[in-house]
Formats: C-alpha cells, structure tokens, sequence
C-alpha cells in the first residue's frame, strides 16, 4: 500500500492505494468519481483520460506508483458540473457530441488538455490530438467532436459567447425538427450518468461481486465440474453451477418460425451437457470483491472431452460434421426466395450476366463501454435485472422459463449504456445475473473485461453469398439469383430471422422481375450471431451492391447509370413484392451525379501511381420495424407540473430520450408544452408498457406511433368544446382520467412466406453512398477521403441526433469495409486488433443531404434512421478501391495485405 | 433494495440501496459523498445534516425509504468548494468556525437551510435553529458559529462583500497575533477533509473490515473463547484473539514513576486472562463487511466467571477487595505533598478554617467524531496505523512491544481528528488496529459506534478530594491540607502523573506556606482515566475554588476580594515551591472587579424567588508542558517554493496547523516569506522527528521553541556577512545544507520529587473566571446567562485559535458544571444522556479579556491556551449557584435534581 497526497479536482485527497492499481480504478472504486470511465482497461479507448499534472494520462494504464505524490489530477468532475458547463462540455451538447456517451468524459478531459495548452487549434490539430491520445468513439463519427472543440475554444477566446453557441428555442416553439440537445446530454458530459459499473461500484456495502467460469475451448462435452477448491477460497460465498439453476437452464429466442429444425432451446444459461462456443459460461464465483471471485474461477476445475469445433459456416455444413446440438442439424433453417418466374430461363437469355462469392465478416460492435450489469431483490421482492437491455421486455421473456422464475416476479431495467449497435438485443449475462442473484440472495453485479466483452458477447454473423444477376442490354435487371449461408455461431436466437433478412435485402432498391434463391442458417461453434445495425443488410447489399458494379464494368457502364435506370419506380416491388412506401432513390442519384462526377474528375486528377484515388457508390435500404404487424404500447399522463411519458424505448446511445421527447413534444403541440415539462419515465419494466425492443430502426415509427396516439387519446381528453383545452386542474376537478396508453401496430405488413413474399415493414429507409478513397499501391492501405451520403429518413425529429447516427454508422461502414473483425480468437481479443477506426480512420468530410419524403405510416412523416448508414456505406469503399485500382475485394474486410495481393494480380 | 431517481447537489443520481439504510450510509458508503459525516449516528449531534427538497434532515436517521422517490438532495459538496467557498463557508473559515471541523459540514448545510428561509435572522434565530436542529460542536461554544452565519447572511443580502469579511494580511506582513484563519479551514468547511471513517471508506477494494467482541461486564476471568461459529459465518477472514498477538499483547505506560507499585504492563491488548472494564476486547472478527463482521463477532462464545467489579476509588480501597491485577494492590501509587512547616500546628491556630469533600465527576470527552482507525502494510512493509493519536511517537513506543514488531517496522500516522480533548492521549485502537493488520496481512479498518466510543474510550478520571484551609482573620491563606483519590479505572498508564496533578494544583494560585496532602491512584473497574483538557486540574481547583468561597462565606468577605489578597505576588511559591513565571493573577481581579460588581448588582435586580441569580468567580493555572525537562524536534527545510516545515504537533482541531505555521511564519520574518510558502508535513512517524504528544498546552511552548530554534539555525545558514539572506539557489550553489533540526529542552524546569515539590513547568498559563447564573428555583435547573474570562496565555499567535480554545473550553466547563457525566454504564451511552451542552446551553455572551504578559521560555513570548478555560471554569458557576442560592455542590455535576435537594434543605 501506498499513501499519497493528491490534488484531485482543485481538492486535497490523501489516499491509500495498492501500489499496482490503475489511477483509474484508485478514482473509481475508492473516491468514487466514476465521472472517469474504463473502457477497453488497455489504454486504447481513452475513455479514461484525465489530466494528470496538466498532462493527458489513460488513467486505466497508470499505476498508482507512477503517479508522483501531491501530483494534481483533474477528472471530468473538475471540469464543469451540471449547473455550470464548461464551454467545452456546453459545445458537446449543441454539437451532439454525447451519444451513448461513454466516452464523452475522456474526450473532454483530453480536449481540456488540448486547450489548455494550444487555445487555437486548427480542426487538423484537434484530430491529431484525439489521434494521439487514442480517444476513440463508436458513435459519432468524431466529426461531431472535432465541431464542440473548435466552438468551445471561440468561447474560450472570446470571439463567441456561451449564449452565441447555445441552442435556442425556435420562434415557432417547435422541437421537431430542430437540434434540440438531447436530455441526458448534460449528465453525460459532466460524467454525472452512471453507466453499469457506475452503479455496481455504487451498490450497497454487502454486494457480492461475480466472476465467470467459461470455456477456454470452442466446442466440448463436459465430464465434471469440481468447485470444491474454488469454494474454499477467501470471500467466496458461493460457486454456482448449473444445478443452481432453478429453471429450464436455457434461454429461449421466442419467435422461433415454424420451419426451424431446432426448437430454440438450445442456448444454456451455464453449461450443463457441452460447451458450444469459446467463452461460454459454466460457473459462477460469487465472493466479496472482484478479484476474489476471479482468483477463485481460476481453481474451478472443468473436466472436459475435446470435440471438433466448427469454426464457419462451411466447415459446419461438411458432411462429415457432427451436430453441434445433437438432434438438430447444424443446418437448421432455410429460407426460399421466389418471385416473379424462373430465372433459369432469363438468366440464359440475358444480353448480360455476373456472378460472384462474397463474404462479410464477423463483424465486433466494438463498443465502449464492455457488458455490464447487476440483479437484486427490489422492495416487492421482484428479482431486478439491470443490464445494457435494449429488449427489456423480450429479454424478460427469453429468460423467465431458464430461471425458473414467476414472470411478476422478474424486473428488468436498462441501464445508461455506452453503445450497444445491436448487441444488447441478445440477452448477454442477464440470465447469469439472475442465477447468481436467485443463487445467493444478495445483489449481485458482473463486469466483463474487454476480452470477454469481445470474445463473450453476440456478433454480425457473417454471410457466404453467391449471387448472380442478369441484365439485358440496356442495364435492366432482369433476374437475381442468390445463395447465402449464414455462420450464426452455436445459438440459434434470431437466427431465422436474419437469413430472412437475406431475402428481404440481397436485390433490395431494385425492381428486379424475378428472384429465386435459398439462404440457410448454420450453427457453428464461433460466436453467437446477435444483432447489429442494419441486421443482415450489410452482408446482403455486399453482394447485391459489389455485383452492380461488376455488372457495370462488365458493360462498359457507369455505376451510378446502371443504378440509376434500376433503382425503383412506380410499378416496382421490392425483392419480398412489396411496393415501395416511397420513391426517393432516383432523385437521389440525380441529386448525386453532379457530386458524383466533380469526385470522379477530382480522384482521376490526384491519382499518382503510388496513391490511386477512386470513387465508389451504393444504395442501400432498411425496413423500420420488426417483420410484420410490430407494435408498440407507451403511457402518457398529464400532470400538475406537465405530463409523464412512460415507455420501454431503450436506448443503445441513439437518443431514445430525444427521440421521445420529439415525438411527444410534436404530439401535444396544440397544448403548448415546454419540452423540459415531458418527464420521461423509461425502460423499466415495473413501470413502463411495453414498447418492444430497439431494434430495426423500429422505435421512432411504431413508439413514435404509439405515442402520436397517445398524445391524440390525451388531447381529446382534455379538449373543450370550445377547441380549446383544460388544465390539469380543470381535468381533476370534472374528474377526467388523466393517464391514458397510447398503441400502434404496423396492421398494413403481412410477414413473408415461404417464398419470402410479404410486406414486412411500413416504412422503409433509403440512401445512396459515395465514398472516394485513396490506395497506397505500396501498402495496400486504403483510406476513406471524403464520403457523401443522400438519405431519406421522412421527416426529422431531430437533427442532431440524425446527424449523428448517419455519420457513427459511416464511420462504421468504413470499419466494416476495411479494418474490422473478429475471427481469430487469440488475435481478435481488443479493439486495435478489431480494427476499430479511430479519429483519423474517418475522413473529417462526411457530406449529409437529407430527402424528407414524409411517411404515410411515420408519426409525423419520419422513418427510423440508425441502420441505414450501415447498410452499403462499406460497399461504396469497397467499390471506389475497386475503381482506383481494379481490385475488387469480395472477402471483408479489405486489409491492405487483401489489395496488395489484388494489385500484384 | 430499492432503487431510487435522486437529485443530489444538483446531479441526477440512480441509486440502489438497502431500504432500511439511512441516507447517511448511502451517501457516504455507496456514493462516497463524505462530506456528510456521521458522528453519534443517532441523530443527536447533527454532523450529518442534510437539506432533502430544502429541509434540513439529520440524514443518520433518515432512512432510504423515507427519501421520496426524485428527492433533492444537498450536502456539503453541493454549497461550495475550495475554489467557490459559499459565503458561510467563508465566514466559518474567518470567524475560526472550524476547530476539528467535524461538525462543520453539518452547521453549514444547516444554516443554508436557514438562511434560505429566513434571509435575516438574528443571533437568536440561529441559535434557535441549532438547538432545533440538533447541531452540536464540541470545540467552538457555538459562538464563532453563530457569528459566521451572521456575517454570511450579510454577505448574501448584499450588505457587505465576500471581500470585506474576508482575512486580510496586516500592512507589516506578520501574521503573528492575527486572525489568519487556519490552513486546514477550507478543506474542513467544504467537506474535503477526510477523518478517519472517510479514509476508511475510500481504502482499495479488499480491505477488511474489523469488529470486536467486547465484554459485556466490568470484572470477569476468561474460561474460554469459542471462535468456531464465527469463524464460519459469511465473509469472515479471521477471528483474532490474544494467541494471534506476536507480541507481549500488552500497552504500555512507559513513563511509569518508580514508586509505582505496578509495572505499566497492566493492559491487554486483547484480554487473555481477565476481563478489566465494560467494553475490554476479547477478540477482533475481520471480514469483508462491517456488518459481516458484528454479526460474527456476536457469534463468538466467551465464558467468563463473573468478579465483584468495583466501580468508584471507595470500592476497589475497600478492605476486603480483591486485587484488580492480582499482585499488585488496588492502590497502586501514592503521593505526598509537603511544603513549609507541618500545617497541623498552624490550623489550630488559625483564625478560620474551613474543610469539605468534593467529587468531580467521570467527564466523557463527547467529540462528534467517534475512534476510529485504520492499518495497513506501506510500501516498505512497514505496519501503518491511521488513528486519531494524539502522540504518535509515544504511541509507538507505547504499543510496539505489545504487537511484537520492530520499531523501524511500525509507523504511526494521525488521521484529521473530528474532536480529542485529551482522550487520544491514551492509545485506544491502534494495537488492536496492528494486531489484525499482521494476522490477516490485509488493510483493515475499526471504527466505533457512538456507544462503543463512550464505553471503550478513556475518561477523566474522577477525583474524591478532602480540602482543607486555614487563613489569618485577613482571609490570608496559612496552611492547606488535602487528601485526594483518583478513580484511574484498570490501566495505570499515566495514572501516578494524574495524581502527581493533584498536588500540583489543588490550592494553586495562591501563595500558602504550609501544604501537607496525600493522593492515591486507585484501581477500579470503571472506565480507564485517560487524559482529558485541563489534566487533573479541574478536580483539583473544583475542590481548593469551592473551598475558597466557603471560607469567604464563612468570614463575610467577598470571594473575590479573598481571591485578591491570596493569588502569586513576587515571593510566593506555587504549591510545588515554584517560582511563578509571570504575576499576573492580581492584575486581572483589578481588571475584573469592576465588572464584577456590576454584574453583582445586576443579578441582585434580577432575582426573584422562581428565578435566582447569582455570580461566582474563581481562578485557574495550567502548566504548559509535561513535567520536568520537556523536549521536542522538528526540521525545517528550505525549498525552491518557501520552506517544508516536518513536526509531529498533533492536532486535536485545537489548530496545530496554524499554532507551527503562525510561530515558522514569525520565526523567518527576516526572509520575507509568505505564509503559504511554508509547507506542513505533519504527523507521521515516518516523515517528521518527534515532538511529543500534543497533551498538557506544550504544543505551542516546547515544540513551538524548536520550530523557532529551527527558523534560527536556518537563518544563520542563509545569513550573508553583510546581513541579508541567501535565496534558495545561492544556498544550492554555495552548496550550504538546506535542511536543519530544530530542538528544544524544558532544561529550566526539574521534576516533582517524592513531597511533589519541584518546578515541572517552564511555563504557566492564568485565568480568572466570572459566572453568571439563573438558578430556576421550581426544577433546580441552572442556566449560564453570561461568562467573563481573563486570561494571561502570554503573547498569541493566533487570535481565531486562541479564542476558540477559550470558548470551547468554557462551554466543557459548563457542561462539567451542570450535566456531563459517564457514571451508569446503562444510562450514559450518548451524548444527550451523557449531558453534552448544546447551543442554548451556553450562553452567547462569553467576553474574553487577555493579558497578553510575555513568557520568557515561550517562544515569541507565547504560552499555551487550551487548558486553561477548562481548569476552573465550571467551579466559577458553581460558586455562582451558591452565590444565587446559597446552596453549595461539592459534588458534580450539579444536576437539577440536587440544586433542588438543596433548596429544600
């Protein structure tokens, strides 16, 4: 131990800290100033900057023997607070710079330190800096960020005032539309939220701290499991098994469809019979402290019989492979696509055919902030879940058999969570949470390290698709076939709804006559297929939107032409048969083709033989919703001081709040209400209906539909005779009801059949893509210059938080397209080695025009948003390197050793 | 649990708590908001206050499920901070409203409460919001509170500026005899100051938590200690008992006289063989948690055989009392007084004499902050104790034997201390502390709860005196004789030093000739004697005060005017044949005299039969250091920035701080340096040279010579020949040391020898006291309606210090007078029952003259303050009931019950 006398935040701390720990966890867990977040523990987040002597430091790689006594260390804490806003975290609001905002902290803390010592820095130099400084985000994009430093520094030089760079209610007093700074922005900017290990380190004296036991091995029968040692070591209070386990022991993906050979029971809670995938969870340490319960998981001793793992889709589809689940085949579901005629016919006498294999790889959602939560008993004895959820409902759902629970008797509520992408619609450690917690009775709280938190959570599942089109002469699509496979790891949750998806997206935004195809899902022993933005879409479009352009060198065509002339009309149906809610994507490309052609002068002019520039495009669309008639339920009741807004609408870091309070804000216009009189009431499932997951984009249409609705039931309630409107007091005294529940469903989408014909989803989105990039022909690296997207969403709710999603999932697109990965288990283990694109990975020029056709089923005309930048942005990447270069990358991601060996071709 | 939305100081906080818990805990344990402290724990002394949705709540009592769900929660932290003071944080700094400061956070959240309701209050509103709110300090006499809130509210009306009450630096740059305000203030009145519980509750994760089987009977034989159930109960790491001890498991009185008929070694460290008092430790459970750790240790089975415990000196002298140590007799120590002739002789022949019996009580020390502490191993392996020791050095020679280790091996280090008074002096946890710390190799921490910090802590020792006096028929005093026994409770430490006290005060003052006495040091099982404020003197003057108003009654003439012809004048002795320092006692009766007659005649109007008035004087002394040749170290070196100044001059919240930094500060006038150029290093065994224990007023006299024989020796190096100084880079360069010891011996003084005749201190401290009571003549209850003090403490340092020394001790010698007691172990287990003065119990009014006569053995002319106003203070307002009532309380506390007993007689 070590006593040390600090300056933490302008005041004087003496602390005792081992020796050996981070400066972050001597912050955290002792001073509880978790303002200072800890993301990747590695140094490579930045999450957990702060000032040490003036200096930014990574806390999490600072040990406390390095820091030097009476050093000053400033955290987010002594930056502003929410009554007083330092300029920079004033700018980060305006600017959206605080999505999930995990990393928010971090990022301010090193810009204060950029500031500090360089008041003038050029929109280079800030980049630079968070470069330097490994400050990495996940959502924004960055560009955001750049935008609140050099605003906060006008500030702090004076030349703008806090109230020039304030946002300012418009005239009209209407929020919808504009950029209206989120709620929870505040909180996040000061380090106020508290996400789960936040909370967990805020638990009760008393709260037993987790640790997993999990496979170091992919795929394995389990002999015996001996606790006998671990149990006996100090603070343990309990090792947990499966035969703890007071349910079914298996977690259940619900909406398993008729045709699937398994019966969507196969994932355990902890492992009983096998393991199915690296990770997998077998024991559970409870015990005083962290390190005690890792400690004690290292002496749970597991025996177990090796069996073959089958790493891919292929390898599991051999003939020789064994049933990963014995009973159901490793292929377990297939899916037909089948509209218009054969194609066999048209293909033969097509004027022009292409055919190609692709592969999308596992992509990792890289988030900030690793997995995360915590369970214990609430006042009515409710066993309370809180984790990163963002199905609260569903996932109470697919756990309550495996616990062994009464349904009244499970709560589950989302915690702030530090991004998700997606990977929170899979439950992750909420079902061990509960064992544990049911097990001890004690609260209990479980943190992954980033190495489980990649190698232990849901990923993309990656899609082997062999696709062909046939066009006459003119470019016209006449036939698409399509075969995909789909790698969706061990458990089968979802599964067959994402090869669907295949279906539903391979082909999509072209009127093509007529489809056939079969997609298949296989079980594998890599890692789980979960949801991620713009499920299922990136692979189908990598196909679909990569052969377009082999389509179009083969005809001497432009690509954008050949887009151009099949993107849908009027008359046209999607590759499921279902027409179009709009037709925005050839004005689109109208819109596109003068930037379109300046790109492609200005790429032919800067191209050198050692740095070749290209341009690249691609269209992409998502449906809004969950298959089907989705529906949504919320709760709207006025109140003395303004009305409450109950709804389960989660949030992974998109704005859920904003998204609401837009909505709701829009709703009751006729009564005039100020956005900050709406109290949000969320994600909770004591206390809020169910809205259903956020997922698909789906939330701003079916939630916002639901409380549209909610808002009308409200206003007719309270509205006069006269048209005008009654007060809370007015409502009490004629003894109106004052709590209404606002409901939609998507009544006018049917589910798709087995020829994947339906009309999944009422509204769509849609975008067109152009990246241009350079290629160094001497290592093969690509790098993204500048990148233009057009997109329809419907009409805005708010701009900021659009902005936002469509530049984060740009900066996804880009990771997907060239750097990132998770296939090998020993490399892919942190976020530089999955290719997570920093700052200056993402070109500080990413252009945004927005089309707002308004949505007849949008509330208010607005689609969702999230998953459309995610849907082909990578392709445009991948098809500028190939018009640079001629290298056409079909295998993601495009590394530079993938080019250069296409080069030397 | 339940998980509550809270805004707290402004910040949205989720949290999940136990429901029964109280807001104090969730705070301080859960979100490590430890500016609130806790002091009684039972909502009694208001350290914990809090404003929840603007009313003030003692959060220690408010349980989590009485927060309302989105309550507004505001500490400390959320009203200013070191950078922001709020204005009643300022003005607690200015007015020298934080001594030990552990009250302080609570008066400010509770005077914001007040101030934000009621913008204007006067004196009485705030005094009436004290009482109301249950704020109590034990330091200050509530009078520099009251004004800070005043002079605040002024502030924050607008009537004068921060500026304006702000310390301002006097013209000549000294800050000698100003009223700098302490260093330590700011940290203190915002919260940041981190006592020992804090400290506790920012340790690394893993420390373990202690918690100790006590016994539950004064006088007992061990059988038997069972510590297998609670070994096994949950979170348990250890049960210690006395076979865990390495060492001699003994404490230490070290300085033990040699007619002491025991060996010092009397005191477990963990009881082996016997139980010795209430409370004494048998066993200390570590574990994870607190409350793991007190439900096991209640689990641990003691068999005891029951003794007859003797609970008062009578009892345990009896003649058929056991020994309490077996060998050694109950009364241990003896010692005689014996100056001039046989004073037999002379009180028969004597004009008057007068003799009676007093009894001053068992005072409780009643700090707000109960003992606490904390160990651990440093970095060089060295066991660490954090504790409230007031003698870091002495401790450590004290208890290092008893753990067993190496004295290089042990470190002592004080904590910032919420209040001692003197019962630090004693070791009370630190060798239970280091007996964990080694058998479990692990950072633990104790910490009492308010009953254990009254029954397990050390206590004035109560004196049974038999006085005598004879005087001329002038009133001239001609002889005294006395005989006192000292209750020491079981352990001798310091036990023959106490009773040593009372020769050397009983009587002092005054010039007697002729002195025979006898004192003895008795063995009980009641609470051991540990140094209290005023060691010994206050029962010393209790009796010869007292005495001095009965044989002026006695004679007719006025007590104050028998004072004056009575008190030192050159050629008089002190009852130990001294030489007085300074005679300054006669000096002040002159000044006294007149508002001594006025407040005569005023009481005189005021009386009526219900409401009897009355006025008492009497006049106390207090030696300023331990007896004989007193010595202390310090270094002193020069910096770059100023000078680091390392001394261990403990601090009770008497301001050590500000006692070294205002005599360094005067010390290197010559150089010109600021006062926040002067860097305290303080307190730590490992870091500083030992400057005695902070006991007996020696701090400022004899550790304040070395800081000044320090600066000197440092000035001499710096001086040039041509007489200015060298700057800190000439000092480098010429390669003259930069670092110097400075030291100081008592060498003018010699110890008391067997007939306590001797000159122990170098230096006195003098008071006259005046009283002024309403004795209500229906309940007997008596109230304190105005205090004067004249006090000769030589020249001051610090006038905020030095004051607040006064007032707090004159509210102790009100609560010694009229209420304090621990007597029944039953019934004097908190602060009410224990009789703690509050705000209205003592009066607004105490003036404070000072006689500022320089002392040639103190440093600058300083002597010490802090015992002083505690000597005889209480027997001013008990001379002031006789004085109203005519009846006359020879033994205290003079509840109400016996001023009544009296007035029936």
């Amino acid at each position: 131990m070590i006593k040390k006398n600090l300056n933490v935040n302008g005041k004087k701390i003496v602390v005792v800290a081992d020796s050996e720990t981070s400066l972050a966890d001597t912050l955290r867990e002792q001073l509880k100033l978790t303002g200072t977040k800890v993301g990747c523990g590695q140094g490579q987040c930045g999450s957990c900057s702060v000032l040490l002597d003036g200096k930014v430091v990574r806390s999490c790689v600072t040990k406390m023997n390095r820091v030097p006594e009476g050093a000053c260390i400033t955290t987010i804490e002594g930056i502003g607070s929410p009554e007083k806003l330092h300029p920079l975290q004033l700018s980060w609001t305006v600017h959206g710079g605080a999505q999930c905002g995990f990393c928010s902290p971090g990022f301010i803390v090193s810009s204060k330190g950029l500031l500090d010592t360089n008041p003038k820095p050029t929109r280079d130099d800030v980049r630079d800096w968070f470069q330097k400084h490994r400050n990495a985000c996940r959502c924004t994009g960055y560009i955001p960020l750049v935008d609140a430093v050099v605003d906060a520094a006008k500030v702090l030089r004076g030349e703008i005032t806090e109230d020039d760079l304030a946002f300012k209610m418009p005239a009209d007093n209407r929020i919808w539309g504009s950029k209206y700074p989120r709620p929870s922005a505040i909180d996040k900017v000061t380090g106020v939220t508290d996400y789960g290990a936040d909370i967990g380190l805020k638990m009760p004296v008393g709260t037993l701290r987790l640790a997993l036991v999990q496979a170091k091995t992919s795929h394995a029968k389990i002999l015996s499991i001996d606790t006998s040692e671990a149990e006996k070591m100090p603070g343990v209070v309990k090792v947990i098994t499966h035969k703890d386990v007071k349910g079914k022991n298996r977690i259940t993906g619900l909406i398993t469809f008729p045709t699937n050979k398994g019966d969507g029971w196969d994932r355990p809670i902890l492992c009983d019979e096998k393991v199915f995938q690296f990770g997998d969870a077998i024991a559970i340490v409870a015990a005083d402290t962290e390190s005690n319960a890792k400690t004690a998981a290292d002496k749970v001793k597991v025996s177990l019989e090796e069996l073959p793992a089958y790493m891919s889709a292929p390898a599991a589809m051999a003939e020789d492979a064994m049933e990963i689940h014995p009973g159901t085949p490793n292929i377990y579901f297939e899916q037909k696509i089948a509209k218009g005629g054969e194609t066999a016919p048209v293909m033969s006498s097509a004027a022009y055919t292409v055919e190609d294999n692709f592969y999308l790889q596992r992509q990792p959602h890289l988030t900030m902030e690793p997995d995360v939560g915590l369970a214990y008993f609430d006042e009515e004895e409710r066993l309370t879940i809180q984790s990163k959820s963002i199905g609260i409902h569903l996932h109470h759902a697919m756990i309550c058999p495996g616990l062994g629970i009464e349904p009244e008797k499970l709560r589950i509520i989302q915690n702030p969570a530090g991004g998700t992408f997606g990977y929170k619609f899979s439950p992750t450690m909420e079902a061990l949470l509960g064992v544990a917690a049911m097990a001890v009775n004690k609260p209990v709280t479980l943190k992954y390290d980033y190495f489980q938190h990649i190698t232990y959570t849901g990923k993309r599942s990656p899609f082997f698709v062999n696709l062909k089109l046939g066009a006459d002469k003119s470019g016209k699509l006449l036939a698409m076939e399509s075969d995909w496979s789909v790698d969706h790891g061990p458990y089968s949750e979802f599964g067959d709804l994402l090869t669907l998806r295949g279906a539903q997206f391979i082909g999509a935004g072209y009127g093509t006559p007529n489809i056939r195809g079969l997609g298949r899902t296989v079980c594998t022993n890599h890692a789980w297929g979960s949801a991620f933005r713009s499920y299922g879409s990136p692979q189908s479009f990598f196909a679909s939107e990569s052969l377009m352009d082999e389509l179009a060198l083969k005809m001497g065509m432009d690509p954008l032409e050949l887009r151009s002339i099949n993107v849908y009309r009027k008359g046209d149906t999607t590759p499921t048969g279902q027409a179009p809610d709009v037709y925005s994507l050839s004005g689109m490309i109208d819109k596109l083709r003068p930037l379109y052609k300046d790109a492609m002068e200005k790429c032919k002019k800067g191209s050198n033989p050692s740095k070749k520039k290209g341009v690249g495009v691609s269209i992409g669309i998502y449906g809004c919703g969950l298959d089907g008639p989705d529906a949504s339920e919320i709760a709207i009741e006025l109140t003395k001081d303004g009305v409450t807004l109950s709804t389960g609408w989660e949030d992974h870091g998109q704005g859920a709040d904003i998204g609401a309070l837009g909505t709701c804000h829009e709703g009751l216009l006729p009564i005039a209400i100020k956005p900050d009189q709406i109290k949000l009431v969320m994600n909770d499932t004591a206390k809020v209906p169910n809205s259903g997951p956020s997922g698909g984009s789906r939330q701003q249409v079916v939630t916002g539909n639901a409380i549209k609705n909610g808002c009308e039931m409200l206003l007719n309630a309270m509205r006069k005779p006269d048209g005008s409107y009654r007060t809370y007091d007015e409502m009490v005294a004629e003894n109106i009801p004052l709590k209404y529940s606002g409901a939609w469903t998507a009544s006018v989408c049917t589910p798709c059949d087995e020829n994947a014909q339906g009309s999944p989803f009422s509204v769509y989105m849609y975008g067109v893509f152009m990246a241009e990039v350079t290629v160094d022909t001497e290592t093969g690296k690509t790098k993204v210059d500048k990148f233009t997207v057009f997109a329809d969403v419907g009409k805005i709710n708010n701009r900021l938080a659009v902005d936002g999603q469509i530049y984060g999932g740009v900066a996804q697109g880009i990771g997907l397209a060239l750097t990132e990965d998770f296939e090998d288990l020993k490399k892919h283990t942190n976020l530089i080695a999955c290719g997570l694109p920093y700052t200056k990975d993402v070109p500080d020029s990413i252009d945004i025009h927005y089309v707002e056709t308004p949505r007849e089923h949008g509330p208010f005309g607005a689609a969702g948003v999230g998953e459309l930048p995610l849907t082909s942005s990578h392709v445009a990447i991948i098809n500028a390197i190939a018009n640079a270069t001629g290298v056409r990358i079909t295998k993601l991601p495009a590394l530079p050793e993938k080019v250069l060996a296409g080069l030397k071709k």
